[in-house]
């Protein structure tokens, strides 16, 4: 396996976290790999705050995965930060060598550093094989996920 | 039904919404409504965070509910913008009379207004009242929710 690091995205690496966006059965449907306006405008909101952590992993200058860690801090369970990790791609290229699972470990270990007491994210019903790879994780799939589009 | 609004928490209602968490099935093993230092610090972080919305129903002066609204951008679907919804609670003197949804519509409003495409929450699997009233609002609940606690 090649050298992988996990760093922040840079704005170059909009067009190949794009692409990994897109080349999944779910997401297929619902992204636009050729029109990259609105990805770089989401980006521009993303760095302006310092509870967005966009990552990607990078394998000797080619990104082969992202995630989004977002921070968020409450009053529940006694004044908790919680994490939701969102977006969790894997390029087809690197899938079943243990990526996925790094970039989770990633999320977990940098929410630690931040003082949260509990990491959560939601996946679609359909994907299966994410709820057991969670599952080994450590993850609970404790709650359902409810969404409401606007 | 007495004159209800919904607006921003301020630091006097901290002890009238912890004590909300906790009056719950599942809130009284994890909240210390004797020990409000926890909630005040987090109540801080709150404040300086601008996509963190932390609400309350205010009847005639009295804090009869309370939720979380954060606002995270992000680059799947399109760069959309989406909402999540926390520590929804409602005093249990007000239960049964539309608060809980008032509380959920004011979030989906505000949603609307700060342009998010997607509103979204997690409700323990063991809440199946709580489910009902979800899909009631529109909200499917397509998803599995993890949480891992650290």
């Amino acid at each position: 396996m090649t050298n992988i690091g996990i760093r922040p995205a840079l704005p170059g690496d909009i067009p190949a976290i794009v692409a990994m966006l897109a080349d999944d059965a779910l997401g297929s449907t619902r992204e636009s790999p050729d029109d990259l306006a609105p990805y770089q405008a989401a980006y521009e909101r993303l760095q302006i705050d310092p509870n967005q952590l966009l990552v990607v992993a990078d394998a000797d200058g080619e990104v082969v995965g992202t995630l989004q860690l977002t921070i968020i801090p409450g009053l529940s369970r006694k004044g908790s930060t919680r994490s939701i990790i969102e977006g969790v791609r894997v390029h087809s290229s690197q899938r079943g060598h243990g990526l996925g699972a790094r970039l989770i470990e990633w999320a977990i270990e940098e929410s630690r550093r931040q003082d949260c007491q509990l990491v959560q994210l939601t996946s679609d019903a359909v994907r299966t094989d994410a709820h057991r790879f969670y599952e080994r994780l450590g993850f609970a799939g404790s709650h359902v996920g409810f969404k409401l589009q606007l």
